[in-house]
């Protein structure tokens, strides 16, 4: 299946098939080199039938997780691709989740002022939500994605059998962005996971890639409709940072979800969607610092911060919080 | 006067005036904090006239020179931004030479994916050329402006008053990239260089911005007719970056012409000017280093770089040379 994504700064595909890894360089195409950039939490699988292909291209692994989508680690790739003589004309490949893409992308955004970027996406999460839509970052001073760019992807290759090495925990961690994708824009969505989820994945995660290209495609750069992607993650990016990397991203997002819904029967129908994906519903952390956290969010105004409800399924809405409120709702 | 810019990423206006220092709140508006950033080679007098009207605005001065154009200082004005809790509606002003623009520039297009950002350029080579066209950078590992981004500023306030403070040095330094201006685009603008110029420096400025915002206009992301501003500046970068501090940036354009230029006349004309402003022609330093540093530019390809070259003033053109012709220019 191909996805074809209209942006301001440019026009790019994103393929989904199993199997598609393994012939990766055929849609790639030649005429320059690749730097691949990944972490050593994907699999040696992957990255081994993708370096197959590019048997000369140099390869940075970098420390998996969120501690490391930092400031540090963007200088030593960077001076990894000048080392390594990388040109305008070359391209980066990320492979693997979500930290992987926000890091190697911010890479390609600013190489030489951008270079062009190719993602392969290795978990529910990267593939359902973070591959698309330009969105680049690392972490500074404690403060989640606080230094990056808008950077779209030349080319994004999902492989589903990717998956299949994936620990349980980090599938359901993305699946909170599909239940999360559901609710505020597709009620039909929300219901596959209220049946047999297991065997719908694959319509799972082309249901969720689709909506969120159309949100992008209307919204590049956040100004405006966008803003509903963020349902739950206010809160969630609170419980991210105070859990200190005790919770996975999704998981934040199934908790911030649950902190804001103010509609009992959406929020009882969430609570099983929940119980069944394993994901946890409510952070055993400081709420002080968690409100602290917010109120330092890059989103955030002087006079509070835009919160996105859902009062029906499948239509989300935003709402300007005061700060009060906020602290009020973190109980 | 006024000029207005337009580009993809946004239209903006840059004012030129004496004395616009003074005034500058009232053209930069309300509604917002302001972040000042500068570094300790603008004269304080500048510094405290705008301080004057932002009291309460922090300010971050770091030391002067290309050698702190880097990663360090980019992540401590990101990091000052943070503790200080700039938020995404705020305004980064950058007051100062090409540095700082450069500096500030990327700050301002990475912090929070990009905040707005207004330019107070306080040299002629920042007010002759690099303040507009959105080009911002560091340098990395010994390669000028290796990691950066375009990012077009919100405003442009140039006062010619605050070169009064500027060494003659630095206002010659300037003053060379308007005479590759009017090499390349404007013999009109030559001939000036060829008289009087002193008297006409007003004019030199305001020549030299509008055909630099009509070439941008153009060209924004440099695929085109904008790599016709690079005149002199392959050699340049490379005495740059081997020069070591030695050189600055205008003087190695100065000597990168020189060094380029195969019609003789012209040549002759350019030595005549240069001699009067004081600008070096050629470059005391190892040439086997230069060039591995061209070999090493972003502007390079595998079969060798695009070279701006003149043969007649005011309409300059781009050659591709081999690796093995530009070894060879170099003696």
């Amino acid at each position: 299946m191909e996805i074809k994504v209209t942006t301001r700064q440019r026009d790019y595909s994103i393929f989904i098939e199993h199997g598609l890894l393994k012939k990766a360089r055929s849609l790639i195409g030649e005429g320059f080199n690749v730097f691949i950039i990944s972490d050593d939490g994907v699999d040696d699988k992957w990255i081994s039938i993708l370096l197959d292909q590019y048997p000369d291209s140099p390869l940075f692994r970098f420390n998996h997780g969120e501690a490391n989508k930092n400031l540090n680690t963007y200088r030593d790739i960077l001076s990894w691709l000048a080392r390594n003589r990388a040109n305008r004309h070359d391209v980066i490949i990320g492979i693997g989740g979500g930290v992987v893409g926000d890091v190697a992308g911010f890479v390609a955004a600013t190489y030489m002022r951008g270079i062009r970027y190719l993602n392969i996406p290795t978990t529910t999460l990267a593939q359902i939500d973070s591959s698309i839509g330009g969105k680049t970052a690392v972490d500074l001073g404690g403060i989640k994605n606080i230094v990056g760019a808008f950077w779209q992807p030349s080319l994004v290759l999902i492989d589903p059998e990717t998956l299949s090495t994936l620990p349980s925990r980090h599938v359901n961690n993305g699946l909170a962005e599909a239940v999360k994708m559901g609710l505020i824009l597709d009620e039909k969505l929300f219901e596959l996971f209220e049946g047999d989820y297991e065997s719908h994945l694959d319509e799972i995660i082309e249901r969720s890639l689709i909506l969120k290209k159309e949100i992008v495609e209307q919204d590049e750069n956040e100004t405006g409709i966008r803003k509903l992607l963020n349902f739950g993650h206010t809160f969630g990016h609170g419980y991210e940072t105070v859990g200190e990397g005790r919770y996975l991203h999704g998981e934040c997002v199934a908790m911030g979800m649950m902190t804001v819904l103010e509609n009992e029967e959406i929020k009882e129908r969430l609570h099983k969607v929940l119980q069944k994906l394993d994901l946890p519903e409510s952070c055993e952390c400081d709420n002080e610092k968690v409100f602290s956290i917010i109120c330092n969010d890059k989103k955030s105004a002087a006079d509070g911060i835009d919160i996105v409800q859902v009062d029906e399924i499948g239509k989300g809405h935003i709402e300007r919080w005061s700060f009060d409120r906020i602290r009020r709702k973190l109980g």
